[in-house]
Order: structure tokens, then sequence, then C-alpha cells
């Protein structure tokens, strides 16, 4: 069916549960900077099974869904359009290696994070480490 | 700017709490039935913004969101297309009736639900009221 309705972006990213920290990877398109794994939905897949994809093409890893942790959707927080991106808390298992969209993959923790983080994912890891240490969830906004 | 890039249609649903239970409409359009108020996100709004909007075109209320409940994505759980929701759980408060798409509106509890309920909506509200009285969050699939 053809249609021309038109909705947002939609994409994936995962927060990636990894050897005592979470995932990072460094990207190698524009913006620059470390970033979740991720990256958009395809027709016909569920966002599970997209979250799955992306991290192994990103990461390498084999990665166990735990939770859907929240949506983010502000029509700004991907300067090149608008973008809506499903999280997901995961544990990965595996050879970490940054590969696809990923130059480099590495692990950091909430004491120990890059300076340069892209889109809103800075904020999302933010609140991931206070909802692990609070079990608050972030509140529609 | 310009992209061709191609992910499922993106939409909200909202549970509705109101007056001791839940809001659904009946559908002005095809596929029949009963459903939650909701409908496609505009570009340049967040999920939240789109969920608050269509409440209120569907069914006159005025919603506080309260929480991001879980995201359906299921590619058969729209016979049209694939859509990909985000549903919210609210508080309705104002003079319900049904407007925009919606034929009628009612509030149903779980001991009295329609018989015919459109999409996955009756999964969806399932769940809820599984979470209502368990606390338990749909996993992801």
């Amino acid at each position: 069916m053809v249609h021309t309705l038109k909705t947002p972006l939609l994409t994936v990213d995962i927060i990636i549960r990894f050897q005592g920290g979470i995932v990072l990877i460094e990207r190698k398109n524009p913006p620059a900077g470390w970033a979740l794994p991720g990256g958009f939905v395809d027709v016909g897949e569920s966002v599970e099974e997209a979250a799955v994809r992306e991290a192994r093409e990103e990461t390498n890893l084999d990665v166990r869904l735990l939770e859907q942790f929240h949506v983010y959707s502000n029509p700004k927080r991907d300067p090149r359009f608008h973008t809506v991106s499903v999280v997901f808390i995961g544990e990965g298992r595996g050879v970490l290696e940054g590969r696809d969209d990923a130059r480099k993959a590495a692990v950091y923790t909430s004491a120990h994070l890059p300076e340069e983080i892209a889109f809103d994912h800075g904020r999302i890891v933010k609140d991931y480490f206070r909802y692990e240490q609070t079990g608050a969830r972030p509140e529609p906004v």
C-alpha cells in the first residue's frame, strides 16, 4: 500500500550491560562523538528485533534484552531530522568489537564517561544510571 | 532535508484512567471496533505532545500523562501497514465525548470490555490491567 503519511523516523538504542559497565561506540559518521549502539528500525521488524540486530552489527555482541527503558522524542534531539528512539536495557555476551557504523566500542561506567557524547545520549545514560540506583524511570515530559 | 529513509509509522495510544475505568473509543474508520484513543505522531512534536493532543481530539478530555507504559511494534499489529505505538498511561479530566475519528467514547473496566477491539488493543488493555494489579510490565518480545 502506498501512503504519504509522515511521522518521525524511528530508531532504537541499546544500553548494553557488559563487564561491569555499559558499552558505548565511537561514531564513524557525523554527528561525531561517542554514543549508545543503535540505528534505524526497518519496516517489517519489531523494535526488539531491531535492537538485537543493531547491537550485533555495531558491537559484535549477542544481546539479551531485559526491558524497554524509555522513549526519547524531543524533535531537536538529532540535529539532522526528527528521530524518536526506543531505548532498551540488555545484557551483552561475546567479544566486544566496534564494527559497521562504529569506529570503536568500549565499556564505560558512571564514574568514567567520554567527554563528547552525541545526540541526547549523555542524558539517556544519566537517566539510566539514576534508574539503576533508585529504580526511578524518566517521567513523561 | 530530504531523505528517503523508511522506518515504520509512529503512533501513540493512551490508556486514560477516568471515572473508575479506562476510556475506549468506537472507531469511525476501518478497521472497525473499539480501540484506545490515539493516532499518528507529527514530525516536530514529542510523543508526549502527540498523546495529549490525540486524547483531546478523540475524547474531549484533558489528559495528564503519568508514565510511558510500553511500545508495541509487531509488524502485523495493524492490518494496513507497519505501525509502532508508544502507549501511555494518563488521567483524564473533563467531559467525555467521542469526536474526530471517534464515533463514541465510553468508560470500560477489566470486568466489562467491548467484544470487538481493533488492532492489538485488546492485548494492550490486558497487559495494562495486569500491570495495574501486579506491577509487572510487558516484557520485550
